[in-house]
């Protein structure tokens, strides 16, 4: 084990001041130069592990144990960051599997084992999350990506033209199962004592702008019975949507309203207009429905009830993600065999293993994350976690090596 | 009376264009270029009219139907504006004024009435209003302003000693009563068809910031039962707030919430920290107290209930303040027998005739404007009622020249 900290402690160093911020953080945007660094790191290090690299026509990059035409599983997660981010999101998945490779190299464990560090997982640059995994699964295509710019404006299009690369790749092949291991970025695992998740379901979020419409005032001057004051309206769906989350949350789901703006916000004038950004996730279907049927009747009757004009605009919806039950079970079982303590449970945020869920069996483990924070430089997980996720990862590939029907014939790449 | 209204027409077009923005409003700051060619146009109107023209040590305007040290009558208000704000707020009391000094001194009336335009009324350039009057009544003093200023950032003391004036004028003397009349900036004469409002106390303000301290964390990643959501809270006191002004409305108090501020404000995340600006306005002081006292119960409540840190900073106070009740049981004779439907009435919003009530007599008229609009392009108040205003306010000042003592002898100006 010690030398294995030691390992892991040697590989993150070595990403530590990529993209470091005066802030303390780390800014390692998608399709960025420090993306590109964190990704040179990455291809030195497999190499000096003797792993074969290369990338694909999006700029993922990916090493192997050793390369062949069968069938492989595949590690996977990112490396960039969320402006002043922190330094484990993504990358705690990426050592974790050059750590896993490395033992299935010492054992010669003989499974196609590769890890890739996908591009720009993260929606800071372009607005838009998992643009890598999600090209290379065809989960989304050129009409997706074409029309979107990065932070400092310049066309998707354009940068990828400038690279070299192809909005049109062909679907990634030979995939025999997915697996990732990801920082929580919630607290449940802490607070649980946990030392791993297995993540059972990828939440769908549905996303809504919430605009509603009353008068400004002068707040000395109207009388509060004479009043359209859209703050007061905003403040009674606020209580309402929370009050739904709550109802909902037998069935892991969570209602939001992370985002308030009201005009003219001055002290001396009652709010004429609130915009509410409101985030529902939830791993149930008919959960989600409920929560967006009670949050559209709450709409109603606030609106009746105080004579504000409100109106909904839906700006994003996804469905929930099951991962796959075998492979979930089968990591229970190593969990126990290695005496690690875990739990069964959702993810609330999304991950590059949604797009592959919809091609390949999927798996995802979850390790604790200190107090939950993430997209922050006081995102902190142990080198010890990271660890302890790895080895439930290479017991299951130990495992499948048993499995692994080593017969069949070559698929080709 | 057409040629009254011909002649309120032709004094209101001639400041109309002064200040405009390309939004329609306009933009006449206190001490700024535009509120001198306002105070310019005033006092071309007063020589052309014939009055006696004088500026005071603060640069504030006046014109006299005729000069002596007798004690006399001020009608009063101001010329500046907010930014990109109305053509009513503060000029419809000058025009009145001009309008009056007309009638006194066609009619011969032979009682001293002068009229001023204050400067800087409102608090839009240096973040506290009317300067002009509160300086001239020693209400506040050099301590008060040397510190601020302008929105472009040059210090009032800079602008003061450019312009020749003095932070340290002798108070305002000889004034026997001060009328302001001024549009209503709410909409409670219009919705009891009322023409005219006889003020009887200018509301106190007292204002807070409320900073609510959450946790912000992963809207996906955060089950419901383990988040410190800032906005959540914020939510509940703005209800609370919004019920206390309604409990307190039998003494005509208002409670208002107009500012909120969210951080981080981004969906995907819960709201971490929320400042509120809270705006309380009451003519009894006990409501006003009872008022805040609510305020920090359901500040100490929400905190308990919620495990959330709530930290309450008071940002001014003054208390309401009474005007002089004969002058309104006058005013209310002259409307009665003038046949123009009157109401009695708080003033919610602050004006410079709250610096005179502290020195002398002090008497507020309202006239409607459309909607209850302010600060605003929209702003509408008709000729039609500054003049029926204007006539109570000469109603008035006829009834006083009877009372007036003529034989007392002339004071020191």
């Amino acid at each position: 084990m010690r030398e294995d900290i030691q390992a892991l402690e040697e590989i993150f160093s070595r990403f530590y001041e990529v993209g470091m911020t005066n802030l303390g953080g780390v800014t390692r945007l998608g399709y960025s130069e420090e993306e590109d660094c964190m990704h040179d790191i990455f291809i030195d290090i497999a190499k000096e592990e003797e792993f074969k690299v290369y990338t694909d026509e999006v700029g993922n990059t990916y090493a192997a144990v050793e390369m062949s035409n069968r069938e492989y599983y595949l590690i996977g997660s990112h490396l960039d960051s969320v402006i002043n981010g922190g330094r484990y999101d993504g990358v705690a998945g990426i050592i974790a599997g050059i750590l896993i490779m490395k033992w299935a190299k010492e054992d010669n464990l003989g499974l196609p084992i590769r890890t890739v560090a996908f591009r720009c997982e993260e929606s800071s640059n372009f607005g838009r999350c998992t643009i890598g995994s999600s090209l290379i699964t065809k989960r989304i295509g050129r009409n997706e990506v074409e029309g979107l710019h990065s932070k400092d404006e310049i066309a998707f299009g354009e940068i990828f033209k400038k690279r070299g690369l192809s909005m049109d790749p062909p679907q990634i092949s030979n995939v025999k199962q997915y697996l990732e291991l990801h920082i929580e970025q919630g607290k449940v695992l802490e607070e649980h004592g946990m030392k791993v998740g297995i993540v059972t379901d990828i939440a769908g979020p549905r996303r809504f702008h919430v605009h509603i419409h009353g008068k400004a005032e002068h707040s000395g001057a109207t009388p509060m019975n004479m009043r359209s004051d859209a703050l007061c309206a905003a403040a009674e769906f606020i209580l309402e949507v929370e009050r739904i989350g709550k109802d909902e949350s037998h069935r892991k789901s969570v209602a939001t309203v992370g985002v308030v703006n009201a005009l003219p916000n001055v002290l001396n004038v009652t709010p004429g207009e609130v915009m509410l950004g409101i985030d529902l996730r939830g791993i149930v279907i008919d959960s989600l429905d409920t929560m967006e049927k009670r949050m559209r009747e709450a709409v109603k009757y606030i609106s009746t009830k105080r004579n504000i004009a409100f109106f909904v605009e839906q700006i994003s919806a996804a469905d929930p993600i099951k991962l796959d039950m075998s492979m979930q079970k089968r990591l229970v079982e190593c969990a126990e065999h290695l005496r690690i303590p875990y739990k069964f449970m959702p993810s609330g945020a999304g991950h590059d293993a949604m797009t592959f869920a919809e091609i390949t069996k999927t798996a995802m483990v979850f390790i604790p994350c200190c107090k939950g924070i993430s997209h922050n430089k006081s995102e902190f997980t142990s080198l010890e976690s990271i660890y302890d996720g790895a080895r439930v990862i290479y017991e299951y590939l130990k495992g499948e090596r048993d499995r692994y029907d080593f017969s069949e014939k070559w698929k080709d790449h």
